[in-house]
């Protein structure tokens, strides 16, 4: 193998340029070159790729977003779309394929193996922590230090106040972010999808804080009750209590990664490339219990991730 | 003058305890003794105060929020109840009071000055920076910054995307907020209460940048179109453009507090105290090209602040 | 058991007070009461104690350095220091200690079990990281973030001069520290007290980077060679390189926890509990692969534990 | 005037890139060809210079450090170094020239405009403050931000201890990011140049603090008793105290922007194209009372700016 490609897709995640450089400085030290697709799968099917190396890379840990950006393409979920992106990698002498992303991401690539053999490795970037096959995914940690930062300001505020109020933070249909957030804040109350939401236990709550306390309530987007304004349109409607409603939104997207993501993202990526090397394809790399460990990239989203139960039990005790 | 009161009312704005701890230590400095009120104007009238020293103000320079707490009370609207409270602050030797606040903590300490002749002054405390007589109000400086760092993140997903994300700020009925923040994050296009919103320039604007690249869109609150959400609406409606809206916010009221709002609330915490002692009551303390002001209490919201025309002509050269 | 006591020793590390609140909610939900030390093991043997309940854990979650205090106390490594202690916790009644600190806490805390039977659980509190017996203690996370974001402000101004620049992290005798640090920062060396270190090598990589590129040198304070100021000195006088220092200091020690530590920290206080609770005594409680571990006090400084294998690799690769 | 050139000198401060920016697009809405010299005097002997537009200095707002990079030279130091650089800016047409630095990089500007009449605009580009013809220099708001958060932290680890700490900060003979951090830090001494240096006094305020309770003094590097190393020297042996030594180094040049120096930045980078455009030269741009002042450079290094008075008593009253 002496050339191979890289490209980050689906929403993105801190750490994807810590992940880049990674595979550049991985493959230079076996002597194969890089191409960077730019734009995800919109790039790949453009052809729009450009050669990286020790140079471009420099500084790219520290970085937020990344800079080969991203996209969802509606092209690429075809199969024409799929034929024209494989095409252009041949054109360009591409024989192996690292991809960072989430699900989506995984989903065009499998397809892309298996339609047109050419070897992919997924690597695990995504603030949602949502993948199969890791105990991490690049970008989570920076995401809930994010998160825990911001709503430590929420808490001045709602000390200040004696105020009730509803954070929502993202996730998706996955609890990661909402249950570690909510520890970290001290949350009065966590809403995760992996639990029933018990909003009578949530009144209990609000009672004992007491008129003179804040109340703070983390919210799972992917919650079954729905976001942080139906939290409160319920707690007005069924106890008359007023809160106020902050929805973090893409803050949690963005930012320099922490350490533990820059080191995740540089171990995963030299780690992908030793796998197409080896000979893998069809896989994510991922790592468990501190060990690289290999997962079919069907598996990542067909296998369910569960949260741990003892962080269901800890924030009930801590409360 | 032996014993004097100081409080926290209105919304909560970081430096608050900063301006607290210099009114004790100010005060301490004269042989004054400083009591709390806690609760704003609701505990006024619950006369729910404590004594403060040294060693209650240790380390309350960098907390944000408010120790005394806050509230808006409807009660203190009402003569009756500024009579409780004044009949309170009597019982306990109350000789004096600083107030630290926006302009409805001002309306109220202008009463009870009119209706009981207790001495009070006035200081500024609000992120929103809407107060006549003062360049600066406690808490702005924090707030601008937590603004444009929480921007910063969001610019990295929008970079990585090529989108357009439109990011609602605080500020209230001014700009000063949007406009600080707006510059700062290189935002393509800042709406503000003060000046009129042209949305077709927006269009033009993101056109401009083109579909590869991200614009950002900063929007006080109080602007004549509406929140970011109007924005949204407008956008995907009128031009067909998908925008993401981001509302900052909770976030801006908290975090301890940068370097200027340390030293302003500081300041001013001491200048209140000597502005007292001088015989001064029914103004608020500011601070007017570095040198203190004293400024009548209804001046500062009868009169109006503007924002400085350099910003808005800058904002326009820098896009 | 009905009341037990918890305290802090040796150098303080974040997350220390996240474990404080854990211990007292951990032990309340048990319906045990909780004494906090105040000051490590002088106080212990001064009987300075205070009750802790909810109210007095309430927002300790986010707070930097320890509420109780530390201290290194010459006294209680003394026979007649621990017997004074002991007879202090039977004099309130305590039936069961839980101590937080670094391997001096430890010998302290063993001592104590094995001349008076006070049942005593030790969990790991330093930024070190060099206990045997968790994957990692409370504050390492806190530490190398704080050190990894001040490194990148210093890479800043390295990158605008092309200068080489030496920053020494604190670690004792291990490079944990040292080595996610330089992973994170992108340093082009890193030299740490487990490896022989080679000084031409690293010469060799500033003349790699050029006159007008910087070099980023990452020492772990443990390190054969000497701290910071010692490579400027050898690199002056052996290879005429011209190097800045910058030695971090007491601020790897503060600040806001990371969500990471106060997971931790909240689990292991809590398992501290549980572990009193159970009978167990002399042991550390850890985390290693997620799971909670008891290792006997003894181990977790005879035993050595290493840095990772694949990260003296990674860095290799990388640079 | 079509064709103008920018570079930052000396040493490197927070903004500079945001005053780049601003230089570039301000020159652009006029009309002006823009080139950035690399590597500061030393770039400009070598003609050291690429073509700027407004996607190269796109999202410079927000990045520290400089991407024109500086240094110190020499060469320019000698009439002939200044002879060679003044014809290579011929060389490319350049009819005006934009220096960001502090008063190293004045004395330049002021001689190559004496020798050969290029019109040169100065903008005040340090993070000591202390140049005449401004109230605050670009770099210094972030500088006492970073030298206060580090504080903020070492203050946990003080408290934590009940320690003596010695922290110096940079700022050369000026003791302005002295003065603004140690109030911010709720410093128990302040050292600057600028005033007496009491030790006596220090003494009295650590035994007033007491034993048990941390004692912080922050040093000016330019205080005539010396840098922090040697304040704990002469504290243990004048009065056996000991104390723990920090020296922040430079992080205090680094990290991203704050607010305050992103506006200033990119006023004084449009004013300082407004400026050249008018026909001045041989000026400082800077701000005063937020109007813009032009200085004869001269003046910038032999006028001195003074503390403001009021922040020495504030220090006073406050500890």
């Amino acid at each position: 193998m002496r050339k191979i490609a890289v490209f980050t897709s689906g929403g993105d995640a801190p750490g994807m340029n810590a992940l880049i450089r990674a595979v550049v400085r991985g493959a230079l030290s076996k002597g194969i070159e890089v191409y960077g697709v730019l734009g995800g799968y919109s790039g790949m099917i453009e052809g729009n790729m450009l050669k990286l190396g020790k140079k471009e890379t420099a500084n790219l840990i520290s970085l937020g977003g990344t800079v080969l950006k991203t996209s969802r393409s509606k092209e690429f979920m075809q199969k024409g779309g799929r034929a024209a992106a494989a095409e252009k990698l041949k054109d360009y002498g591409i024989e192996g394929i690292i991809a960072c992303g989430g699900d989506g991401t995984f989903h065009g690539a499998h397809d892309i193996w298996l339609e047109h053999q050419i070897p992919i490795v997924g690597t695990p970037g995504t603030i949602d922590n949502d993948l199969y096959g890791t105990d991490y995914t690049i970008g989570f940690d920076t995401a809930i230090n994010t998160a825990a930062e911001a709503i430590d300001k929420i808490r001045d505020t709602a000390d200040s106040h004696g105020r009730v109020f509803i954070v929502e933070v993202m996730g998706r249909h996955a609890g990661f972010i909402a249950m570690d957030v909510g520890i970290s804040a001290g949350a009065e109350f966590i809403a995760v999808p992996e639990t029933v939401t018990n909003l009578d236990q949530l009144y209990q709550r609000i009672l004992t804080q007491g008129k003179q306390q804040r109340t703070i309530v983390i919210v799972g987007e992917g919650d079954e009750v729905g976001g942080a304004n139906t939290f409160a349109q319920i707690l007005k409607e069924r106890y008359e209590i007023d809160a106020k409603v902050t929805i973090l939104g893409h803050i949690q997207r963005g930012g320099s990664p922490t350490v533990r993501d820059r080191v995740l993202a540089s171990r995963l990526g030299v780690a992908a490339v030793d796998a197409l090397l080896a000979g893998k394809t069809d896989v994510m790399v991922g790592e468990i219990n501190s060990e690289i460990v290999y997962t079919p990239l069907e598996e990542t989203w067909t296998k369910r991730k569960p949260i741990n139960d003892y962080l269901i039990l800890l924030a009930d005790i801590l409360t």
